[in-house]
């Protein structure tokens, strides 16, 4: 994919949008990140890709729940290599919403079955309006 | 770890502070979610624990080195195993501090290098005002 990339000036080079897709597909686990009051937080869930909408599910009354609510939330998944240092992010930014009244909106969402156990009957959609990833650059 | 933690209805544990701790100091990587504008980001970073203090270094002029300048963050760090579907994550919330001209205040910081080639010459501190993690419970 080196083709096409951009390198950046900070041993980072960054990955079009094709790239950033492709590489979304291949974890299970992202990073959804929000304001709760006024305090950012961070919550890992499973997820699945459905066209250009990141499906989670979540708890009825937690607090990832509430804060995903019609808000615009950060969501970021990555992979990284301890031994050889390389490593690569994809950060994507949009809308969030309730679609637990409209899965046929997200095809692939009734795949998404969460890891933990305890009841989880809310689907979450983030709608990816803004999508950007990085990778480490070597050899220089 | 199981006698310090405490369960929760949803399907994960709680992980007390000594847990926490004892969890962040296993992996060399974790993520700073920030406000860029009114929008929320996700970067990662490698890290070091330096007493209650996460320290990682920035490139001048980058946008995460405007964002972290005195603001409150978020940094997660998170273990899942895609086929048992365990894991864990830790949330720590706090203010981010540069401390480029401190580093007396951060024995372990000198050690972070950078994965990524560049220069990346800023010393940042996030005190770990607030903790919290939680694990997977399995067996129900």
């Amino acid at each position: 994919m080196s083709d096409v990339s951009v390198e950046l000036e900070d041993g980072l080079e960054s990955l079009d949008d094709e790239a950033c897709m492709q590489l979304l597909a291949t974890v299970p686990v992202g990073r959804v990140a929000v304001s709760i009051g006024a305090l950012p937080a961070v919550f890992p869930v499973n997820f699945a890709l459905s066209d250009r909408r990141i499906v989670f599910r979540t708890g009825p009354g937690t607090k990832l729940d509430a804060a995903v609510r019609d808000a615009v939330v950060a969501f970021e998944v990555d992979q990284f290599d301890a031994m050889y240092h390389n490593g690569w992010s994809v950060l994507v930014v949009g809308r969030a919403h309730d679609t637990t009244n409209h899965l046929d909106l997200i095809n692939g969402g009734a795949q998404v079955l969460p890891w933990a156990p305890g009841i989880r009957e809310h689907y979450v959609a983030i709608d990816i309006e803004f999508l950007s990833g990085r990778r480490i650059t070597r050899g220089r």
